[in-house]
């Protein structure tokens, strides 16, 4: 295996890790295949959650996402369904077979949000929350660790080892933006950091071009993009209705858009060796 | 009361909040006093913490400072005394009589750390960790919020409104540095953001030079240009051997320079028609 | 014609661009063809140029890129061969019948440099000097507008304008990485500029991996992504012996490396539907 | 002479440099005086030139500032009055007796601007205008050279290297706000800048609250924390009539305001060891 750069002093058990990380008894990442999660970016109702997983199930992705708790900057603004969200989430599950990734914002929440998720993920706002991170280590479920929009690739490495430290080596990173001078989009998509984070690691680093741009026309350029700089999958916000969004509408692909930009997306890891 | 800008779209007990705040029976923040918070970065021993305690007392500090829990980018850096840093500082609070700020870094040690802080100190990394701060606005003791190393001021005054929301009406801010393009200090300390927080809320704001700077060379110029640009109150790093400290010694003054400071700062306040 | 954005208030001749642009009577840039400028960093003798001209002429680049005046943060640095390298350019180009891109640093050598040059490259440290973007708007050869290392995109489009104004209507915007907090790579190539700016413009936009990372072992990869993202073409340093460069060895591919990564184009171009 | 940092590979004019500069028979900077620079941002006719002439001067500035040839974003807004805003310069240089500080944007234009020029503006977006630089070394008038709003620290003293090595010795630093992940303000006044400019070279350091804020209501509390922190002198946008102004007049005081600042500073600047 190539040499990777150590760069924590003490340790990096970020290089030594094994790479592929297994999701279900079907769906691994870390090899050849390029993971695509899609879904919307909150649950919002039994309607709008099944249409979506349906309709990102047939189009090509391998998990659903959706949020359950909601990080956001305003206590005034919509907060996710919380219990009853999870609830729809496991119903998408039983009936598309999709595996499913939602995002934990508290430690006294990670027993009730690993009954239903197939991956656990921390947000950019907690990347740096260390105490959920420990409790995160002592869990056998996979971790997706975005970068904090602030964080550089050494800290963001650093919090992937307070999780591995504990015991957990399931852990994917996950660039999702940064957040720079410039505010015409609402952040950054950071690829340098999918190099660096794998030329540093053994890890496999997603990509959210969602998030990451905050406008779903610039989604599936930067999604390709993401794919050809060498990530191992795609997060990627589609809901059956952007317009009808309680949350991040302007930065969601449809359905049908969803499956041009997953056609495009098949030929160009052909180009590199991959498959999606 | 001058009108203050309402930044947030549904609420902003931040704007209406009443301003000063008691921290104990004999010390408020928030009105002329100008409040000056000293110790050593992390609680490393008993005649650490004592000797550091005692020297800021009759230097002229209000509060004692001093971290039990410590959060550090990697898991293999120092990580604190935890609660037999809690019982130092208890120890230092009772022989010296000053009140003590520290920080809590999980929503599972509120209660722990609340018997013996008389302010909960959030640092710059948990600005974003809505479900710590909920839980803090649910006890009654004042919080140092401080602000995010990436945060927009908007994004500050709305983690302090997580806070109001649940009830606990004291929310002191503390401006501690922004990371920008340059690294030739450790942070750039934003003196701008303690105009800005006054005139957009009635919270009061403190300023941390020490973290500000990262060099204890720099700290006492920027300690006085934080109280010329209006601050009511200062977090300063103080160390009775700085070379010997475990944890961020090159931006801690020793006795001598903060007593040095102190003095200064007196004569500049009386300038001001404040006082310290 | 697509709808564009209109980004300044007065006007927009960055929208009202007609597109594609001559540069010999061989080559041009903004339509199906993905433009390839590749060559030294700085030109340093006859032996390096003439070595390195051959090589990438026969990997397939379409320009020789190289700079005679070489705009450096500090005056003790190698300020280039001036003169004497836009002599070995002219010869460069007579022997291997590559167009010539070279760097213009001041008002008073326009017509010097535009002797020997085929596009003259303005570059991110005088994206603002709008005294020299209007002379360069009074000439009638193509002029590469880089990016300003904290330039946002409307700004960028703004100096643009500048030459346009002027009469030149044969702008080729260049993103070259701009300045964030973090410092691990050089700087962060951010590929989200070219969607926004072919969005908002018609001028043709390229990208440079090699300054923008600064090292070249992540050139290849983000080549790569700058193709998927939509660029129209790619601006590579080249050196015949990278470790003997006295300026930016460490971001210079060799000729086998270059070769390389043409072929990989080429590939990733067909399934674009474009080609190099 | 306290030693100073050296921290250019080769040379460092800034650090040998004298430190006190003569702007003319009565005015230096550099000593114990702090220097007030004060005007409108653009000259825009002679009646409000010399009102606000009038106004700086009796309210204690020692300086008169304007602008003639203006740097806009867009070519589409007011770019000065040119020649005829330094004439305007010249005739309330002589009625007052106030030396005069404008900017330079053209090589092409040093001679034009130095007959009236007293002090010659290099602005924030020509720091790196190396060509512009080296001109300014060959003349024998006082240059202010703004820092670039992404400049480092290192590359802004590197800047000031270029016109020391010419032989001009006679550089001012000023510091006039970076640009950061937030927008709330126009720039981040940045006065850590001034604390490490001052302990790594000898040149006098400057703050201009007016571009570093960009809202005249910050202004005060920051000039008051410039000179707090250590600054040599203030740039400070004055205008007769702000809500006139053609250019940036939210950030302008007008002549009540400035007065009274000038009262605030005079106090502050005793306790300092300093005086206005």
């Amino acid at each position: 295996m190539e040499k990777k750069a150590n760069l924590l002093e003490d340790s990096n058990l970020c290089v030594k890790n094994k790479g592929e990380i297994k999701i279900n008894e079907k769906v691994r990442i870390g090899g050849d295949q390029i993971l695509v999660m899609a879904g919307p970016c909150a649950v919002e109702s039994e309607e709008q959650l099944m249409a979506t997983a349906e309709g990102v199930k047939s189009s090509g992705a391998h998990l659903l996402r959706g949020g359950a708790f909601k990080p956001r900057t305003s206590p005034y603004s919509f907060q996710g369904l919380k219990k009853e969200g999870l609830k729809l989430l496991q119903k998408a599950k039983d009936i598309t077979g999709l595996p499913v990734i939602t995002e934990i914002l508290s430690e006294n929440e990670i027993e009730l949000v690993a009954e239903t998720a197939d991956i656990l993920q921390v947000g950019t706002r907690n990347m740096h929350n260390f105490a959920l991170l420990r409790e995160l280590g002592r869990i056998n479920k996979p971790i997706l660790l975005k970068r904090g929009f602030a964080a550089t690739i050494k800290e963001w490495l650093s919090s992937a080892e307070y999780i591995l430290q504990e015991g957990n080596t399931d852990v994917i990173l996950c660039e999702r933006g940064i957040r720079t001078h410039d505010n015409y989009l609402r952040n950054t998509l950071d690829l340098n950091a999918v190099v660096a984070a794998k030329s540093m690691s053994n890890l496999p680093v997603v990509v959210d071009p969602s998030h990451g741009t905050g406008d779903s026309k610039y989604v599936p350029a930067m999604a390709k993009a993401a794919v050809a700089s060498g990530a191992d999958g795609l997060l990627i916000e589609v809901h059956n209705s952007p317009n009808m969004a309680l949350c991040d509408g302007s930065q969601s692909l449809d359905i049908e858009q969803f499956e041009g930009l997953i056609c495009d997306l098949k030929a160009l890891s052909r180009v590199l060796d991959r498959k999606i």
